[in-house]
């Protein structure tokens, strides 16, 4: 099969199961959680697995793969950054949202924020995020940034990118885990995490679909064969080139 | 400063946080957990957070990383080959007996094994780490293998070494917030989890520490200048030498 195909193959599964992701987490929020609000209640907080898994990995996956997509090698790059940026930043708006909704959840039950160990984890991507989104805009969005600077952020632009990716999943990851023995194996609860009821094997399942998802967002970044062209041939040269101006 | 200078100045680092995470999982277990048995008691289970750690993370971090260390340049490929699968077998032999420490403990206390997201994950890893040891054996040191079945699967070998560290780090960092929810949230416990006691702030410490070990073990795989100077110049001949020869 040609390898053009393959990344093709590999990218609607890739879509595919982000959207998955997306339709579990909201599956599990709404239907076993009570859905939505913004007050505070356990509702509230409901806001924050959706925001997360919708931001954090889903939408900032496909905002790392921008430049993988051979349909947008014909684009400026400008054009491409843009989108990127673009993206970048929804995903790290609904970040700040996800944020918001555990902090007011916590708040009003007066329970501390930032305690646990997916919290340090998930709180470090965040701000790594941010670090990371503000770099990227100073170094290849700015047109006054010198060519040496942005050459030498760039290996770590793009290291970084992928790492945060690892970083969200694997907060989401202790994340489900977490939510689960709290609301599964409270008092009032009809079935304990252990006895594995259906929303924890939704949950469970949704776990897996992010790490599937991410597995096949790092193959296609990783793979060099399916970089764009012109980063194959001269990386340097690609990241020296002027941004402000069209390719 | 020249890159095998920093090269060398991030494996320091590593060698550093990888012996910090043995120092912290030992001490988590023995200090605050009551120490080791193998009687199916808690003691028993304290194995497992010790040999995952060891094992799954900090030895397997040094396997993978084998190729790259530049006074192992000077070796034969087979040597390098067989350090590689010898400490490989040793980080997995570890993560098996981590695991039967958990069993063992929670068949003892009438617990089902492999419910939580947690488990999930590692038992994933694991699985995905025996598989890619053995088609690693198959496929690089038995000599009747096909050198183009080798050139095929070494990609996928050398990306799914990277992703199984990310997973065993994803599974430990759940691991860590479950064990801690568990202990320090359980009715006999003198301080919740939320409170923050010495115990959650040093396993949590370790979860960040083997967050940095990851990053720079990946840092040093990742940068194509520290990769074998005959990899970097043609990947596919390197793929397909001879492997039970010398260099």
């Amino acid at each position: 099969m040609k390898s053009s195909n393959v990344f093709y193959l590999v990218y609607t599964l890739s879509l595919l199961l982000g959207l998955l992701c997306v339709i579990f987490v909201i599956t599990w929020s709404k239907g076993y959680r009570g859905g939505f609000a913004w007050d505070g209640s356990a509702k509230m907080f409901n806001w924050h697995p959706v925001c997360m898994v919708t931001g954090l990995v889903v939408i900032y996956g496909n905002a790392i793969l921008v430049y993988r997509l051979p349909f947008t090698w014909s684009s400026s790059k400008l054009i491409l950054k843009l989108v990127h940026a673009t993206l970048n930043l929804g995903a790290l708006s609904l970040a700040v949202i996800g944020l918001l909704a555990a902090f007011g959840f916590h708040n009003k039950m007066h329970i501390p924020n930032l305690y646990s160990m997916h919290s340090w984890v998930g709180f470090i991507a965040v701000i790594l995020f941010g670090l990371q989104w503000l770099l990227g805009f100073l170094c290849f969005l700015l047109p006054c940034t010198p060519l040496w600077l942005r050459a030498a952020y760039r290996d770590v632009h793009v290291f970084f990118g992928l790492c945060i990716l690892a970083m969200t999943v694997a907060s989401c990851l202790s994340g489900i885990n977490e939510k689960l023995i709290f609301v599964l194996n409270a008092p009032n609860s009809t079935a304990s995490y252990k006895k594995l009821p259906p929303e924890a094997y939704l949950a469970n399942i949704l776990g897996v679909l992010l790490l599937c998802f991410s597995l096949t967002i790092a193959w296609m970044l990783l793979k060099r064969e399916w970089q764009r062209p012109n980063l194959h041939a001269s990386a340097l040269s690609d990241a020296t080139e002027p941004l402000l101006t069209e390719d």
